[in-house]
């Protein structure tokens, strides 16, 4: 069973703990390894958009924001990012979270969203994006430094709302 | 006469002039038209990134700046951001910052340059971006609210550098 809610402070220590484990791995976010707290806590917790968590037998399973990709001409367009727990794969958080943030940016009235840097070799995010509608709209060449496979494509990835 | 430096604070008027000029047309940046003065510093002048100035006839004719596209596993991509001012379009300002970007990115051992967001009806900057050996990678669906247009496609640009 996954709830998922908005975020607030009492989430951050298992924010912190997905965090270091999915930068750690060094494949799919450009954070280095040794990025610190404050690096987690700027991305993650701001006044600036809005935070959800995915809580599966009561802790932190995952977590997503939401945002506009750009301010005015672009604010239209909704961006979102995406993590969750190493440990916690397999159980459908990262669809459950991409569905509701489909729906929450719906309700904020954006008309699309876009992922700016899906790495190309993540394939389960690759797929999945791709299973909740979003098309390949972008390829940036060689633009991520993958730990175990050197320099890789990213994806950019949208789609519209409707 | 086109000379390229460093920008300091005192070139801030000039910046802030050339910035309302170009956001009060809504035909290239996001900006909305009655962005502030301390959005336009924010852009345009921060410790977090270079910015350097172009001076004709003793003025500022037109700024960039260039910082990693990234942090960590994609700060080998560079980004850059230009505006010339719209009264002195025609003198090759746009093309002698580019290539004085372009240099300065590979001094600072940047592997490539992305632009994230061309406007696809900025037909001058798109044309400009190709001659200097950028490539659109990406197409940004009715991405940008232009003023007079509607909703456009944005592109992403992208070169090597070498």
């Amino acid at each position: 069973m996954i709830e998922i809610r908005a975020a607030n402070e009492a989430d951050f220590e298992g924010i912190w703990r997905i965090f270091q484990r999915v930068v750690a791995v060094g494949d799919s976010y450009v954070f280095p390894p040794d990025a610190t707290r404050e690096d987690a806590r700027g991305y993650w917790l701001s006044t600036y958009f809005k935070t959800f968590v995915a809580i599966m037998d009561g802790a932190v399973a995952g977590m997503y924001k939401l945002r506009p990709n750009n301010v005015g001409l672009g604010a239209h367009v909704s961006n979102a990012s995406f993590m969750v727990d190493p440990g916690c794969q397999r159980h459908g958080i990262g669809k459950a979270m991409g569905y509701h943030c489909l729906e929450e940016a719906r309700r904020d009235g954006y008309q699309a969203m876009q992922f700016n840097f899906v790495v190309s070799t993540n394939t389960p995010a690759v797929r999945l994006w791709q299973q909740l509608g979003f098309e390949i709209v972008g390829t940036l060449p060689k633009s991520f430094r993958h730990a175990a496979l050197g320099l890789v494509d990213a994806y950019v990835m949208h789609r519209f709302l409707d």
